[in-house]
């Protein structure tokens, strides 16, 4: 019976032309049902009705699912450090391209809180995004050296850039906040200037 | 012949009191020569002239002996957190706690040196210091909160705190930088005003 039914999916698969996405959706459905380390690669293909070869060929292993877009994060969040006007200042730079990041994001907001639970409950997925997050802000201190920024200058401003998407990240995908994430992100590069008000030295309390 | 020696070795050990300290350097030097994957605690501890059983009394396992100061020096970074006089703004306290660590840091800058050399040739070791990192920075959001930091703030200042914390780290450790720790934290503390010049408003260039 599941065997007929299984049959029935896979000769429908064969007309359908997406198989990277039935393949996503199965998987994400999987990882959040059962936990990422409890699913197969035999499971998600047999729920997108495809094969394991079919997996393959999109996927080279069951962490790519929630890995595979990072490349094109990394493009969305660099190009505007790269191609920012001269006349902005580091920060700045690094401010445009975590805007950019961050609209797409908020077109992916159901993805990325499915995306972000799952990564959540399994500490082999939170060693690879610590890893991703800490290569993205690698890159963008080398993007704002490209732009002529000094050494110590552009891996703070990177650091910094990051840790206050990554804040402000948490609080729109655990949807404590309503609000949209490039508004929350405006919102925290805002509290960043106050924290930094010169008219509360930071060199006290030593 | 070598059975001789390892003898000799142990006998002379069970008068001398330090084994933890020896099984430390004799740890970091095999990790330093051949690469951490590839040293065995029985290599170890012929090393230091102890027992394995030794080496377990006194470390859970190998990567141990590289996180074993990580309760004390999250003690170093909260205390003062916690501490600080409630006139302090959440960033200063923070901060606070950044130079506490820096101190003790500065004290050990070779062992620092040594340890972040075989922390960056392991990817094994990486993933653990990124993975140590983020649970200091959700434990100084933490700390901001029982001051009565309100919960988004409290987490953006402790991302950003250890942000301008680890690029100021890697400045130091690499040696790129003559300056003690703490002196490079004041500098790196004060570039981060001056990145947040009100001056020179962020919500620019969307």
């Amino acid at each position: 019976m599941s065997v007929t039914v299984n049959t029935m999916i896979f000769a429908m698969a064969r007309w359908e032309p997406d198989a990277r996405g039935r393949l996503e959706r199965a998987a994400m459905e999987l990882y959040a049902e059962r936990g990422f380390e409890d699913t197969t690669v035999a499971e998600i293909a047999a729920r997108a009705g495809v094969t394991e070869r079919t997996f393959f060929r999109h996927f080279a292993d069951k962490r790519e699912v929630l890995f595979a877009g990072s490349d094109a994060f990394a493009q969305l969040l660099l190009t505007p450090i790269t191609e920012a006007p001269p006349s902005l200042s580091p920060l700045q730079a690094a401010a445009a391209g975590l805007r950019s990041a961050a609209e797409m994001l908020q077109q992916r907001r159901e993805f990325s809180r499915r995306r972000h639970a799952i990564i959540a409950a399994s500490p082999e997925l939170r060693e690879r995004e610590l890893i991703k997050l800490a290569s993205l802000a690698a890159a963008m201190a080398e993007a704002l050296r490209e732009r002529g920024v000094p050494e110590a200058t552009a891996t703070l401003v990177a650091e910094v850039a990051m840790a206050v998407f990554r804040a402000t990240f948490a609080r729109w995908v655990t949807g404590a906040e309503r609000g949209a994430l490039p508004q929350l992100l405006t919102e925290s590069l805002t509290a960043l200037e106050q924290l930094s008000d010169p008219q509360v030295p930071l060199a006290h309390a030593g």
